[in-house]
């Protein structure tokens, strides 16, 4: 792309540095964004960096929070002895959105991935050992997606919890709800029968 | 969405202003700019706020351009009685990485469209038909979108501009390199066929 202009074209490479903004959707987005009000456009700019100043982790669970401890940990309503383990914040909210999980998280910030260069060190796994060894803890259940970092990570947490008496518990797999039997996957349809569960009406 | 942070969510309404961006392709944004560091923040920030004090319009032809006029018009090498109007800078950009046209161009800024409230006084209209009336122009070829409002357009345009004493001429319209002949629509088709051109080798 030949851009007329070096400040349209740094916006351009900055947009387009995000994952799966390409160099057109990004001129396309700069090019809306040129259309806005200059308080607008400061507006815009300034909340990134009111983001990276002001936006803390929760130093007990890691879930992103603008506090020390996060709304959730600080919640005296909720379940302080059931920890649920999942990769990011968005399955902090997706879990959240159910309604229906009344325990603590603990955000790991990603999942084991030699792949990518990411080892047992480079996530926030040593503070949910300590809350286990500590005994604060009677639960931990794995919720990490179903692929095989997420399974390698399991087994990782597995083996470090084991002996610290909790109990650790994983999601339930098997056949999505409104899903269709027939386009389900070899695996997960195996491992539901394996796992069938009494029939309640 | 349940969005734990005030900032964070911030960010997220601001992307997600950006058309094309939903929610929570802002939060997966949002949550890679947060990976960055904070220089990498900070220059992300920045960029926005540049783009809008820095950015000019060029005074003649409706660019963008760094500077007062564009290095199109200042471009002594280029035919400087042909120009060519678009719609937004984009075309420019489509029509210049052709390599074929040599003259300068005229960007209106939009197109008209009622629907939008877009009239044609809210276009950069008034300095084309100046620059045709002072004789400086001996062709305008009006290149918009083979759309009712880029027809519209032209047709407004060409009034306006039929008494100038310039040539008005248009993209020719027809059947696109590459294309398969079936799958071309009826008007496109019996366009091509209208303005059948002699076969040449």
């Amino acid at each position: 792309m030949n851009i007329p202009s070096r400040y349209l074209e740094d916006a351009v490479e900055q947009l387009s540095s995000l994952p799966s903004i390409g160099k057109r959707t990004a001129l396309r987005l700069v090019l809306n964004l040129l259309q806005r009000s200059d308080e607008e456009v400061e507006q815009f700019s300034k909340v990134f960096l009111d983001l990276k100043q002001h936006l803390k982790s929760c130093s007990k669970c890691g879930n992103i929070s603008d506090t020390e401890i996060c709304h959730i940990c600080n919640n005296p309503a909720r379940n302080q002895h059931l920890v649920c383990v999942v990769e990011d914040i968005r399955d902090v909210m997706a879990i959240e959105s159910t309604g229906t999980y009344s325990g603590l998280y603990h955000v790991l910030g990603g999942i084991i991935s030699p792949m990518d260069g990411i080892g047992p060190n480079d996530l926030f796994i040593q503070p949910l050992i300590e809350r286990a060894q500590q005994g604060e803890l009677e639960e931990i259940i794995l919720a990490l997606s179903p692929t095989m970092e997420g399974d390698t990570t399991n087994f990782y947490l597995y083996k470090k919890l084991a002996n610290c008496g909790v109990t650790i518990s994983a999601l339930s797999r098997g056949i999505a709800i409104g899903s269709e039997l027939q386009y389900a996957d070899e695996l997960t349809l195996s491992r539901s029968i394996q796992q069938r569960t009494p029939f309640t009406l």
